[in-house]
């Protein structure tokens, strides 16, 4: 089942906010109520980010009463807007608002023509990125060996993304592939994408998991207890890979205790125009770090630093698996001269 | 005022489980209290697990129907065992048990004197600890300098001694000499000491402090947020300083980003008799991981791994600031020569 889906004028999704003790549906019919989902984390996940952007349009387009083309590209600049102004760190977001915008204004014909492109632009960034994510897999399983003992960090599997998973992804086509391998996954605080969704997600499939909290990386690194560490990206740029807060410690850890550190990203993740002093990276709100279920569990007013992301330099990088291929460091330099 | 105190048979300490949103008061007139409360968690941080178990023979000696010296002696060597297996990692705990049984045992006269022996024992170790974190805390001060930012992990302050604090002792005195510094507190999970009794007790004391994830720690000190970094320690081992799981981690990072770690901790946390390998990591249950308040956030009967502790090993270290002045790397030799 894919994570998010086109219904005729409906997106639908599950909210992620409410895993694993509650499966709640969502069902957006408007560019605001998807931009609302993935401000409060409903929907996360840069591939999936990317996916929802696209859907996003595709309720503006399908809802609207435009009635020339010019009208309804208004209307589509007006949404993107509004998803772009949501979450301004994975790239994927951006990719895709870009894409569906650039894709229906290339598309001749009347209104209605221009609504089908849209919806169809849409679906086919949700579609193409499943396949990006199987071939991801199977490159990825290439890297991982019979017996490994795989650390992963937040989510960026199934739920990351339309399906799949891009780090899972690797375990998963490496556990299709009969290798018999073990996940240890981090909590990842504060919102908990590790022990609420990646440890759900790999119980679904039965792959043995193990969950810590994001200070016991160094233990299990150290400990020898971790083969390899694969772990999703939120944007790769020309020195560096940003992603989920605490990838950076979990790159230093690995390199230190001598474990291939392997990034797993779709190209739509790929942001070859900027290096990492660019890239913005996002401030939440204290309450996420302060409160549990609501319950608060430090002093009121405490001052609170809490950002989403991270920049692990490329030099930390073993591998970035993406569907053309596996790039090693010898590959990276290409990665600031390609554009 | 003091985290643990002897009031006429009756050993008075704070609930740290509870804290910051309740202050319950404990008052434990057994050694088996005293043991529940080092199990549960109540009572930690190395130098007041020592204090404790002495004020644990304390309450045993005190309550006692002894009628010869030898009846008493068997009674504390019953309660000895008990408090030893509470907690296995700290070598405080074990420590002051010996300190009090052998100093009992060389007293001579009568079971009375022998009971007076115990408790004044245990007294004395109790009014060392706050003396030691004192004088740690003004050598430690030298090391921080005017504008520091200074960032801890878990909690290494009153809470976690008699009084005063080690980690936090040196942050105390540093600002109490004047100099205008702040603190980054880790919050450390899975128990939360960090953001739950570190935080409150800087507030107490008016010192600037912002809380972080345990997963920030790469962040802060990529960034150059962090001029040093003070921990505290649970045993320090010949080769390796043994603390809060997440300690390994931060000294890993530190030293990537060229920033200073020291450890301070009194003479009572050394135990130049061991390497690292001979040390237990204490275990905990996969609750505290899973649950907030009693609320599961993880799926049911997922599996976890709970250490304790981390094993950093001294390359790591750039200083151990201890009640006798500050070892460097060049004196840390002698740690593993001096007995």
């Amino acid at each position: 089942m894919r994570t998010i889906e086109w219904k005729e004028g409906v997106v639908v999704t599950v909210d992620q906010t409410k895993l694993p003790n509650e499966t709640t549906i969502l069902k957006m019919t408007s560019c605001n109520d998807v931009a609302k989902a993935i401000k409060m984390m409903k929907i996360r996940g840069a591939p999936l980010l990317g996916a929802a952007a696209g859907y996003g349009l595709a309720l503006t387009a399908y809802h609207s009463k435009a009635e020339t083309k010019d009208q309804l590209m208004e209307e589509l600049v007006v949404s993107a807007r509004i998803l772009r102004n949501t979450r301004p760190t994975a790239i994927n977001l951006f990719w895709a608002l870009d894409r569906v915008i650039e894709k229906t204004r290339e598309t001749e014909g009347n209104v209605a023509t221009a609504v089908k492109a849209v919806i169809e632009e849409a679906e086919r960034i949700a579609t193409e990125d499943v396949l990006a994510n199987k071939i991801i897999g199977k490159h990825g399983s290439s890297l991982i060996d019979d017996g490994d003992t795989v650390l992963t960090h937040c989510n960026a599997g199934s739920l990351a993304t339309v399906d799949y998973g891009t780090a899972l992804g690797v375990v998963r086509a490496a556990w299709k592939d009969g290798k018999n391998i073990k996940v240890i996954a981090t909590e990842t605080r504060p919102l908990l994408q590790g022990s609420r969704l990646t440890t759900y997600e790999l119980l679904q499939d039965g792959i043995p998991v193990t969950l810590i909290t994001d200070n016991m990386a160094g233990y299990v690194l150290s400990e020898g207890l971790v083969d390899k560490v694969v772990v999703g990206a939120d944007r790769i740029v020309t020195d560096a890979v940003i992603n989920k807060i605490g990838t950076y410690t979990i790159a230093v850890l690995a390199r230190e205790n001598d474990v291939p550190f392997y990034v797993a990203a779709p190209e739509s993740t790929f942001d070859l125009e900027r290096s990492s002093e660019d890239v913005l990276i996002e401030k939440r709100d204290a309450d996420e770090v302060v409160k549990f279920g609501g319950v608060l569990v430090a002093p009121a007013g405490i001052e609170v630093l809490n950002p989403a992301f991270d920049v692990t330099p490329l030099k930390y990088v073993s591998a970035i698996i993406y569907e053309k291929g596996i790039l090693y460091p010898k590959d990276f330099q290409r990665l600031s001269t390609q554009n």
